[in-house]
C-alpha cells in the first residue's frame, strides 16, 4: 500500500504499540495516546499507530501451549505484532527495569515462530531521575534475541515530574515541547523502519 | 533462636526461594526442591529453605492498592519475604533477562515499605548455552534499587542440556557434581547472611 | 565502487576491524586474521576487512586536544573509521565487560565529529565458559550512544579451551567449523551494512 | 587499628579512590579532592582517603607480565589496593559506560592474586542528563568478577551542569548540597565496610 504525501510517496508504516504499565491512568498510556494522535494529525505523514492491549495475556507458561497452540488472547496479539511493520514500546521503569506485563508481551510473542523478527522498534519513558532510561537498555538487550531492531537516536526519557507539567491527571500528556520530542522520536522510527524495508526515500 | 551444631552455633538463616518459571515440571523449581533437601539432609546445617508460591500474585498495578493495602495474596507473600533472612532465587533466562512472573513477585515486594531491604541473596539458573547467565545480571542490578545484597561467587549456571543428564522428566536435579555446586553456593549464602547481620563464625 | 560477482552486483563492503586485546598472540588477533582470509578467499565476495591498529593510541585525554586537533595517531585512526562501512569487533572479555583498550578506541572514534555514526557492526569474542559473551552486551550498549547497528544474529561467542582445540600457540583459529561460524557471522554483517546503504540484493 | 571518637570506638576504614578521569581539571578529581577533605574534617571519623594515580599504568597486556612480575607502576597501584579497606570509585561516563584508564586499572588490579577481592565499594559520578548513572551499572557489574561488594544505597549521580554551580574552572566542587550528599554516600561506605569486616557499631 502507497500513500501519496505530496512530492514524497511512500509505504504506510504500520506501528504496534504497547504499554508497560496497565494502571488506568498510566502516563505511559497517555504517551501512545498522543503518538496516535500525531500520525492522525498528519504530523507524522505515512505512519499509522495501533494500541495494543496486552493486560488480558496470562503470565506466559509453555504448560498452556498444546500441540503448539497459544491460549486465543495470546495468538491474537500475536497476529497484531505479526501484522506490524515496527514496534513502540512506552516502558517504565520499575525498580531499574522494564515491568512484568511488558516483558510477559515480549515473551509471549518470541515462542515460535518469533513474531518479532526483523522489525524496527523505538522505545520511550517517563518518571523521575532518568525519566525511565534504565529501563530502555534492558529492553534494547531483550531485543537483540528477539531480533528487534531499535533506533539509536533520540533517546526519549521524559523526566515527568518536573516543571512544566506534563502529564494531566489521567495521564495525558500535556506538554507541547515533550509532544514535540515524541514527533521526533516518531519521524526517526519511520525513517529506519523504511531502510528496514528496503525502501529508498 | 540458636541452633546447636557441635563446635559452631549461630543463628538459623531462614531463607525465602522464588522461581521464575511457573510451569509445573520447571527444572527451576528442580532446583530449589534441591536445595531444600540439601539444608533437610543437614548438608548445609543452620540454614532453612521455603519454597514461595508467585504464581497467584496478580500482575502489578497499583490501582489494586486502597488506601496502601495490597490484594491478599501479595500481603501473604510479602510477609513471607519480610520474614526470611535470605532469598534464593531460581531465575530461568527468558530473551536474555529475568521472567515476568519473577519481576512480578519483586516490584510488588518494593511497594512500600520495600519488604527486600537489606536482605542477602543469591541466584542460581539452568538452561542452554550460558546456562541462563544473562538473567543474572539484570536480576543484580533490579537488586541494587530494592537493596539486596546478593554473594559474588560461586556463579551458578548450569549448562542444563550438555551430558551428563542433569534433570529427570519432572524437572528434579538429579546429577551429583551440581548437587554439589549448589551446596557450595548455599554455604557461601549462609556465611553472607551471617555477614551482614553482624555474627562472627 | 562495484564488484561483480556473476549474477549479483552489489557495492564493495569496506570494513574495519578492531582488536580488543593488544598481546601479541592474541586468539582476538587471530580471528580477525581469519576474517580478512576468508575475505580474500572469495567465501564472502564483496567484503573487503582492514585489520585496525589501536596499541598506539596514547588514553582519551581530552588536554591532548588542542584547537579540535587529535594525536596523530588518533587522527589517522579516526580516518580509517570514517572511511570503513561496517566495523568488526573482536572483543576478549575482561572481568565481565570489554578491555580498556577497546574502549578507549571507540571514546576517541566518537570525540566530534563522530566517526562511528550510523555504520553497521558486528562483534566476535572467544574465551572460557560464555566464550566472552558478556562483553558483547556492554559493547551493544556503548554502540547505543556512538550510534553503531548492530547486527543481532548470529552471537559468535567462542568457547577457546573446549575441545577440538581452536586456536594454535600463535593464535591462529584452525578449527574449520568456527571459521565457517566466523564466515557466516561476516555474510551477516555483508547483508546488514547493504541494508544499511540502501542497496537492495 | 583503633580510634577514639567520643563515645564510639572503631577501626580506621583505609579508602583508596580511584579516578576515571585523567584530564588535568576533571570534576570527578574534584569529587575526590572533596571527599579527602570531608574526611580530613573529621566530617565522617574514622575514615582516611587516598587519591591513587592510574595514569601511570601501561594499557594492560599480558606480555608486560614475565615470570608473574608485573611492571613497576603496575606493582606500586596493586599493593595501595591491597592495603586498602575499601574502594571509592569516580567514575564519568563516556560512551554509556566506564572509561578506559578505569577500566584498565581494574584490570590490572585483577590479575593474580585479584587484589580488589572481597571489598567494600562505592561509586559516584557526575555529568550531563543521567549525572554518568549509566556508567555506574557496568562497574557493578565488572565489580560481580572482581569480587568488590558495593553499596546500594545512596547512589551519587550529580547533574554537573543544572544550577547552582557544581564545580568551580578546576574541577573542585563547590556546592555545599552536594558536598553533603557526598558526606552520606562516604558514610554509607564506612558503615558497609565495618559490616563487611565483622565490626559491630
Amino acid at each position: 500500500m502507497e500513500i501519496n504525501t505530496g512530492a514524497v510517496s511512500k509505504p504506510l508504516i504500520k506501528v504496534a504499540a504497547i504499554c508497560g504499565s496497565i494502571r488506568k491512568d498510566s502516563i505511559h498510556g497517555g504517551l501512545i495516546r498522543s503518538a496516535i494522535q500525531i500520525c492522525q494529525e498528519q504530523s507524522v505523514p505515512g505512519m499509522e499507530i495501533e494500541y495494543l492491549d496486552i493486560k488480558s495475556l496470562p503470565f506466559l507458561n509453555t504448560d498452556l501451549e498444546v500441540d503448539c497452540t497459544y491460549p486465543a488472547a495470546v495468538t491474537a496479539f500475536r497476529k497484531k505484532i505479526d501484522d506490524a511493520d515496527a514496534i513502540l514500546f512506552s516502558s517504565p521503569e520499575y525498580n531499574f527495569s522494564v515491568t512484568a506485563p511488558l516483558k510477559n508481551a515480549i515473551d509471549w510473542g518470541s515462542r515460535p515462530p518469533n513474531v518479532w523478527a526483523d522489525k524496527a522498534a523505538a522505545v520511550m519513558s517517563a518518571g523521575g531521575d532518568f525519566g525511565g532510561g534504565r529501563a530502555q537498555y534492558d529492553l534494547r538487550k531483550i531485543g537483540v534475541f528477539v531480533d528487534l531492531h531499535f533506533i539509536n537516536k533520540p533517546q526519549l526519557c521524559i523526566q515527568a515530574y518536573t516543571p512544566p507539567t506534563k502529564f494531566d491527571g489521567e495521564g495525558n500528556l500535556i506538554d507541547p515541547v515533550t509532544k514535540d520530542k515524541l514527533r521526533l522520536l516518531l519521524l526517526a522510527l519511520q525513517s529506519f523502519s523504511l531502510r528496514m524495508k528496503g525502501v529508498s526515500i
